[in-house]
């Protein structure tokens, strides 16, 4: 069952029939939604298990990602790290349980693919890819003076006084330095990351739980350790804090912001969404649903310092802050083995390398890859059955690079 | 509180901040998104609340409603059934606790009013307006051939042979003369609609609830009482059966089809979605979430037989046997006082008047409403507090056709 093929949410035959056999239900009471292979099914109709906030994309028309397939990408070759055989870039995308890939260059679309229980037209979870939005919508609001990252998050949030965000700063919060207990071990059941989903309305509670019952409980609940400042920690929780900041230095939803901020002005082809816990609250940290081909317009955006066809969405200035990314010194030591020399800044994943990397990551391998010096992005939905990038980066990170090298050459 | 103006959810604050105050959150889990006044907020943020599946509108351009917006209908009065004394139009909106309403003339927008927690961007609940939409598939799938609607429900459905349905045919269904056990009156919490809105997952269920889980188990518990096809009788289960013998019969979703064979082709502006319950199943009968110009849309191509633009839509005989109306004598001993002379058919109310008007109606004031001796259609959202149309004709049916009289006099 552990590889693409014998996990096709196709051809298992998940959730069709009307009604579907019993066998074949996937729901979110009883946590099938959350299994593998459902999740294969689960992320590519997620609107349909849980309440979403929708995100606008206007009455305008989208912006074209021209068609140009080349035929010459499926046969790239790469070395997966740790491998001593190289592997094709085709076999990569089952390898990792991709559900979609859409590759640009120079913004056109030269590759695109759907596979699994994913179409063009259907939405997919974006998990921490929703990260990436909520940190350039912060560096936004820094370059517009409505955010000071200096300033404390109580400056804000006042009812985090007491919580292990009572001494970060904003900035701390953007670059995820803070210092807080926090474990986001997905594979362990005790794990803080769950009773975070459960107060979320992410992950069903049972009937007797008494632990917080929507996101901004739940963050008052968090308690520091250590030092804030000194290291990076991935930690979804400061993303979600980051959400509340901007919602009250903004009085709008994210839903609102990245409605007229960007779906709208970069000419999104379907709205997307954003998934809320039991009172609205939006999951800054993995909520968002979007198109495969809204992803990669984002992508092809940043690219090209937030221009988009004649239209400058977001500033260049905004750009250039986000692209400074994190310190490199202060990421080292949390062990990322796959990244080495990189850093993570304003919610983006930066390889500090020499095509000057950066990307959006989601934890079942969703990406946004941007290659500046290749001219290159890639947006990938994937279902893989291990919530962890160190399983799916060996197959992801050097294909991509590889792909890049063949585009620098071939073109 | 139970004035539209008292009862503004803008004005109380429901749901307002981040987070919202403890005594305006809406929730499903404690009922409160179903008490009124907080319902004012909730059809108009239903996504927010439930699981839902979207209708796509797929990437074309919109069909434009064009706006010539006249100033002289707000004073055109008319006399509310059982009144003495006349009304103006724009009172009448407030006192049927209207959330957005348009009026077409000609296929031009002439009246556009936004009122509570509706924006023009925003879905609202449609309730049993979706029932017509469902009709209208039908009556195109008999049209086609694909469905014959003097065969049993059962020869799609052969889960229902032991229910109430067991014995009815597809015809029977369609206009509503099954004869069935289902109590329908929203005020009684014992009545079988509560226990199948609680199966559907539209109302929560309590822990304990030992009652079916989905709609479909639902349905086969309903039994029959009286004779099938010698009376009308509104039964919301039947447009459920309707849906789904048309999901067997199309091997497609309710929104599938609702986007392939309407929403594309008639250039709807946005997006809209079904509610479904925990097994994916969609509630035909009343789960329709769309924006009011989209069914001003609907209702503008049902007026011109089907064709919207240089589009037809939907087949020209599709429309006239859906014209044709139910039975105004099976229709009669229902008592509806304020419908004298109609008929229901094909899920839709006729008036065999002079002006051949025909609506889609909603429990809550939710229609479509379509004079084609007038050339005029409205598409209304509202909100009452009462769930009962008799509360709700008085203020509603005899201004539509003050409206029209109106324009057949000035135009």
């Amino acid at each position: 069952m552990h590889d693409a093929r014998s996990s096709d949410p196709d051809k298992l035959g998940w959730m069709k029939g009307f009604p579907p056999a019993k066998a074949q239900r996937i729901m979110v009471s009883d946590a099938s939604a959350y299994r593998f292979p459902q999740l294969r099914w689960s992320f590519s109709h997620y609107q349909e298990l849980f309440p979403t906030r929708p995100i606008d994309r206007g009455n305008g028309p989208h912006h074209p990602l021209n068609l140009s397939l080349r035929d010459d990408l499926d046969a790239v070759c790469f070395k997966p790290i740790g491998a001593s055989e190289p592997m094709r870039w085709d076999d990569s995308l089952s390898k990792n349980f991709t559900d979609g890939i859409v590759v640009l260059h120079r913004g056109h679309r030269i590759y695109e693919r759907y596979f699994g229980a994913l179409g063009e037209r259907q939405h997919h979870l974006c998990a921490s890819v929703t990260k990436s939005f909520v940190g350039t919508l912060a560096a936004w609001l820094v370059h517009d003076g409505q955010l000071d990252p200096h300033e404390p998050v109580i400056r804000w949030i006042p009812e985090l006084a007491k919580s292990g965000f009572g001494q970060a700063t904003i900035e701390q919060v953007l670059h995820m330095t803070t210092a807080i207990r926090y474990d986001e071990t997905y594979a362990d059941p005790e794990a803080d990351i769950w009773k975070h989903l459960k107060a979320g309305g992410v992950f069903p509670r049972s009937a007797d739980d008494q632990g917080p019952g929507c996101f901004t409980d739940y963050l008052q609940t968090v308690v520091q350790s250590g030092t804030h400042g000194e290291q990076f920690a991935y930690r979804t929780p400061n993303t979600d804090v980051l959400g509340w900041i901007l919602k009250r230095a903004s009085d709008q939803t994210l839903s609102e912001m990245m409605a007229e901020r960007i779906w709208q002005p970069m000419g999104a082809e379907r709205d997307a969404a954003l998934q809320i816990d039991s009172i609205g609250f939006e999951f800054a940290g993995g909520g968002l649903l979007a198109v495969l081909r809204d992803l990669a317009r984002f992508g092809e955006m940043m690219r090209l310092e937030g221009q988009l066809g004649n239209r400058q969405v977001i500033p260049k200035a905004v750009i250039r802050a986000i692209r400074q990314g994190g310190d490199q010194k202060k990421f080292a030591p949390a062990g990322y083995t796959t990244l080495p020399g990189w850093s993570y800044g304003s919610m983006w994943w930066h390889a500090h390398d020499d095509h000057d990397v950066y990307t959006a990551r989601g934890v079942h391998g969703q990406a946004i890859y941007i290659d500046p010096k290749a001219e290159m992005v890639i947006a990938r939905f994937a279902s893989h059955p291990v919530a962890a990038n160190a399983q799916i980066d060996p197959h992801s990170l050097p294909a991509y690079r590889a792909l890049a090298d063949h585009l620098i050459r071939e073109s």
